[in-house]
């Protein structure tokens, strides 16, 4: 079991921002996710590309802005559990939550705050024949490369058309044995160097092209062997270990949904004039996730929101405290893991 | 008479930000501040100070942080009046405002935005006998040094023991004829780097180190002529077209607290659970300035607070259009001046 004080379900921008806010109050926190790495849509969806609102930065690249947050959270050692999505959620008599991922991790914390962004990002995925069947552990079809080396000295078919298609399509030319790239029309879209780098493997013979074309079927008995092509019309047999539709990611709220929050229009409803609690008490949600009147679901937002939940969570844990606002300028920053940030003090020393 | 969409006062890194959200909604900005240069108390106070809590920032000196959002802002043009302090406010028929400084410098604005930060900031001032004589315009009792070039041959006795007392009396040293440091113990509070170069320039003969001293009186009949002062209960009387005193600075409410806002411990009340007005319709305090059900004082709630102020701005405005956020990612930044950020496009592109 993992215990920690504040639970964060969602690794994004907000949920990292949080365990900064909440070392400052020397609350650990512990971090769920169901992506293979930190930083939600930013890593995931646009690590290339700038963002111009967040303040302080004239433009800032989304990856460059998930690895500033990891260097600034990195004192406060988070934990992290990784491609695992919060399932269910139980809140025992003391007040204290236990949450279960979908593998069966088990959480224990003192208040939880959700900061799932639009939701969990679930595939798009085809509709085929047998799909439930082999998109089963190891029989064939993945939605992810979480871990390139499964691919290495294997075929790969990859179908899609976009910035993910093209990428993976990429790298994993130099790991597999042979790649695939099957897209349903001629054009592709993504990054300029991308396409070109596409095109270049293809002429060196490293990424076989089948446009336009759609994977129409599986073959394999225990798992995938090859993949029906229909092309033009005419239909080929690809012979593949595995099969990867990149199709893009569609957010959905998943199991949180089931939790008795009080949700509007696919959010949750917190009390924004306090602390972004929702209806359950120890229960919050921050972010892109949440709603409330004049709500903007921006980044920046989503820190103020983080920062104020902290702050409830530690009045709830030290009744009758006062709490000082400490200037971080002023007071530095000390780290769980010993080390300490702080402003060059002045001297004071006499002139002779 | 400075026509504006949204007049904020105060040049803070709250009031700064709000110019980048409104310009996306495309509203102007102009913003009245009483020192002479943008940034406030970052500017101010410690501009070599690094600050460890604004997200995405691991650290980032305050000067730091008031240049990158004073080029983040640049696209939108914001006007400044600077040096002068808002004084009275009129609210019109058709429910605009009319803001007037202190010198009288007017200004019609659709919505007010208090982004004043602490108060503004009013020099600690000496107790000596005429001194409001002297303080006025060209009598040589200056608190700010706002234009070096005033001090340019000219004779200069400066007051203080901490870093401003330094820095400029380093600053002035190549500027003034003859710099006088007087200061009550021997021993200076400051960047250590500082001290050192005050004691070097002293060996240089290029400031005058007077300690334990004091300024106790003033003469000169049209103007200051030279300063009395007091050194281990001896006498003495040194020649200056300007005394200096830098005693630090105190926040002050001022004249804002005369405007009919609702008052809670010298801050401004706001509502908080929609967007940061005030009870007075089309005023809004954002920032330091404003207090409200688990208020904190930080940046980082104060740029989440300026956006919000400029979504009610905007509503208000346009009454009944319907707003759709837009991402700075996906639709790029439009300045007024003509210039436009955006991130690569994805290209369309065949591969064959």
């Amino acid at each position: 079991m993992i215990e920690t004080d504040i639970l964060i379900i969602g690794a994004g921008p907000t949920g990292l921002f949080a365990v900064f806010e909440a070392g400052l109050l020397k609350l650990k926190c512990h971090i769920i996710d169901g992506l293979p790495q930190p930083g939600g849509q930013l890593t995931e969806l646009y690590p290339k590309k700038p963002i111009f609102d967040i303040p302080g930065f004239p433009s800032v690249l989304a990856g460059d802005l998930v690895d500033n947050l990891m260097e600034q959270i990195k004192q406060f050692q988070p934990g992290f559990t990784l491609n695992e999505k919060a399932e269910t959620i139980d809140k025992l008599e003391d007040g204290t939550f236990i949450v279960t991922t979908d593998k069966g991790t088990q959480h224990h914390a003192k208040a939880v705050a959700i900061a799932g962004g639009l939701g969990s990002f679930e595939p798009r995925k085809p509709i085929l024949k047998d799909l439930e069947f082999y998109e089963q552990e190891d029989k064939g079809v993945e939605y992810f490369v979480k871990d390139p080396e499964k691919f290495r000295n294997k075929k790969v078919v990859i179908s899609g058309g976009g910035d993910s298609a093209l990428d993976w399509s990429i790298f994993l030319a130099n790991v597999a044995s042979e790649v695939t790239l099957v897209h349903r029309r001629n054009e592709f879209r993504g990054a300029l160097d991308s396409v070109e780098k596409v095109q270049e493997l293809k002429q060196a013979g490293k990424i076989r092209l089948i446009t336009p074309a759609e994977v129409v079927g599986f073959k394999g008995s225990e798992r995938i062997e090859s993949v029906d092509i229909e092309i033009n019309g005419a239909r080929m047999n690809v012979e593949t270990d595995y099969f990867i539709p990149l199709f893009g990611l569609t957010p959905k709220l998943g199991a949180i949904a089931n939790w008795g929050l009080e949700i509007e229009k696919n959010a949750i409803k917190v009390n924004n004039a306090l602390d972004y609690q929702t209806n359950i008490e120890g229960i919050y949600a921050i972010g892109d996730i949440n709603t409330y009147p004049g709500k903007l679901k921006l980044i920046l937002c989503g820190f103020h929101e983080a920062t104020l939940m902290c702050q409830s969570v530690f009045n709830k844990l030290n009744p009758g405290k006062k709490y000082v606002l400490k200037y971080t300028t002023v007071s530095g920053v000390d780290g769980f893991d010993g080390t300490r940030k702080e402003a060059e003090k002045a001297v004071v020393k006499s002139i002779d």
